[in-house]
């Protein structure tokens, strides 16, 4: 029997992103598909249409997950999981989280053609809302289903209209009512996560796949100052509050604290809106968000127990409340999976390298539940999060071949 | 014959103040009642209401100015005007511009009581959009009235959901089809202009009347920041092009170079929008508004030619856009007016003082076309643009009996 990455068509992947990348295409080439929107909705009813044209079983879970089932021929059997997710970014990509769905969808044909019935189903998977954009904090999807955050928690939170996200879950189990709901959770074999680098290092150094060793942890908070509004014109300097002044000067502050020479930490203010936001106004209110990485979990920690003498150092004679949203520390996926993945590729005489994983992924969730791996692709210059993301269908189709064998044979175990 | 400063109803003037508090009115006690919004019109619509059940003709120009006339005997003689605005800051009070609409209208109300029929008509005057909130710059209506700014020019200019002047004005004027067009501009006798201070003096030192000497000088700026975005967790700091890193490190190296001693240079980062605004995307782009003031021009001008370069200078790996927007110098009100104001007030034994305006008003545009003066009535605090904004009836009524008595005298010239 040949192996089922022999089935594996670099055309069809390629399609298949491309016609789901027009699912919130937007004008500069790249996607905008955020969680739960309408676009998200289209995206998953092509999928289950897809899925089902393959023979798949399509399901979702009260947490807005979707699954697409290839039957295994032990019923009694845990699955195996692979995918990602297909909400993007406002600014987003074709192929952050897409890559990582279609991957595995593409993984299912190959091992559907290739004849042979697995002993363990093999679930595709696309989380709900990995990204954070729209409704914060990200990964909700993929932490209900490990149950690291209760549903009731993750479907009352709000995007920046009051929309909660059960409210947005309810109009999209509406448009895909038709799709099976199966229980929350449950057992799981293992899960494979493809994805896309984001970083430079195996485009520079020319390997199709990466193995990753872990995620670097990560911390983010939300920052509020409160000033006064008041008459640009007429208020003086020393009577004001103003809330921009003094954001303005955490940030900076901030910058500048945690400025490694190594360059090894990411720090990042994506978003910073100020109320009432008018010219001739002083600002009222400032609120900003902090995204803070860093792969060795004492140094995180450390810097992370900085930020609020920090914010309130520079807060001058405005209030500040610095409120921490997540605390997710450094991981590394186990050895023995890792070790498996390696093989795999070195059967296909596919170049690989270890490496880290500087973003955060739905995988980290399901790595507290069932042994977990994920596999890299590379990306032009790392870019990512921004429309002009891109990746080479030679390096897509390498890691799904990889993924494909890997996925069979812990279907097998 | 009585003064009509003694026919000046402090209730009626306060009740009037209240009732158009209504039209946006805010939870906090506030008005948000932006420029050519719904509630704008409304509050039109009910001026003209007053106007009407007064015997006043309301007409409106085609810059969205409204004016309600209170006839001469001399139809050939130029008029006086007087008023101010009803548009709000989105977090503004209740006072600022709707007094001086409304104290003129008071004043109109008091001359027609005391009986008597000027040479010259009253117009009390509603001037569009002074506020800037909306649609940048402010005091749109008055520019385009005294032929500073051109009609065409006003009209197209948007607000940030893209809706222009022109079309806003369009809808209004719709809803006020049943006042008639009056041509734009014309021949001024004189105009006064009441209005709260929006300081802290006249409060502080227990003068109600404050004779205004002249405006101080105003330059602004919109600053456009372009990096790139990025992922938080995957990009490097060294190759970064974080806008809102460079952005904030502008305003702060802008407050650091206005900041002086004696406190009379007023610098405002009102307006800050960051694109895409997610928490885990590296900012593409920053737009902030830079709002600068001091009465002495030679100041003003020297700190204003300083912008570009400081923008530049921290502008790091992005690249930055500086445009002025608007470069009014300061000015100084014909002293022979202000005599008038304060004889008047001696009369009325209303004790006042002179004192400039550190705010822009609608009357900077009339300056350049007719004799103009100001007066200011206590606000608490001197705050202003602001909810909690406040003034009380007794000094309001003192305002508005000074500026009955002068509109009458001009009125009889």
């Amino acid at each position: 029997m040949a192996a089922p990455s022999s089935f594996v068509s670099a055309q069809r992947l390629w399609d298949s992103l491309q016609a789901m990348a027009r699912f919130g295409a937007t004008a500069a080439g790249g996607v905008n598909r955020q969680a739960l929107s309408a676009e998200d909705t289209a995206a998953q009813a092509e999928l289950v249409r897809w899925g089902q044209a393959t023979g798949m079983l399509a399901s979702r879970d009260a947490a807005g997950n979707l699954f697409l089932r290839l039957p295994g021929s032990d019923a009694s059997a845990s699955p195996v999981l692979s995918g990602s997710h297909l909400d993007s970014q406002p600014t987003g990509g074709k192929f952050d989280g897409a890559y990582g769905v279609l991957a595995a969808f593409e993984a299912a044909r190959a091992i559907r053609a290739a004849g042979v019935v697995p002993r363990r189903a093999i679930d595709v998977v696309a989380w709900m809302n990995e990204e954070g954009s729209r409704f914060a904090p990200g990964m909700m999807g993929s932490a209900v289903f490990a149950g690291d955050r209760p549903l009731d928690a993750v479907l009352a939170a709000q995007d920046a209209q009051g929309v909660r996200v059960g409210e947005a879950l309810a109009v999209q189990q509406q448009s895909l009512a038709h799709v099976p709901l199966r229980p929350l959770g449950g057992a799981v074999h293992a899960f494979v996560e493809a994805h896309i680098e984001q970083g430079p290092v195996l485009e520079r150094e020319g390997y199709p796949v990466g193995i990753v060793s872990g995620i670097q942890g990560k911390h983010t908070f939300r920052v509020e100052v409160t000033g006064e509004a008041a008459h640009a014109g007429t208020s003086q300097r020393s009577e004001r509050k103003d809330a921009l002044l003094a954001a303005t000067a955490m940030v900076q502050s901030l910058a500048a604290a945690f400025h490694d020479v190594e360059d090894i930490t990411k720090f990042t203010i994506g978003r910073f809106e100020v109320l009432p936001n008018a010219p001739s106004v002083v600002a009222a209110r400032v609120v900003f968000s902090i995204d803070l990485r860093h792969p060795d979990t004492a140094r995180l920690r450390a810097m992370s127990a900085q930020v609020e003498h920090l914010c309130a150092a520079a807060r001058g004679p405005c209030a500040v409340n610095v409120q921490r949203l997540s605390a997710a520390d450094s991981l590394e996926f186990p050895e023995a999976l890792r070790q498996r993945a390696r093989a795999v590729a070195d059967r296909l005489a596919t170049p690989w390298r270890d490496l880290p994983s500087a973003a955060g992924h739905d995988a980290r969730y399901l790595h507290a539940v069932t042994p977990t791996a994920m596999l890299f692709v590379p990306c032009h210059l790392g870019l990512t999060h921004n429309e002009a993301e891109s990746a080479t269908p030679s390096d897509l189709a390498a890691g799904t071949r990889v993924l494909a064998d890997l996925l069979l044979e812990l279907a097998n175990d």
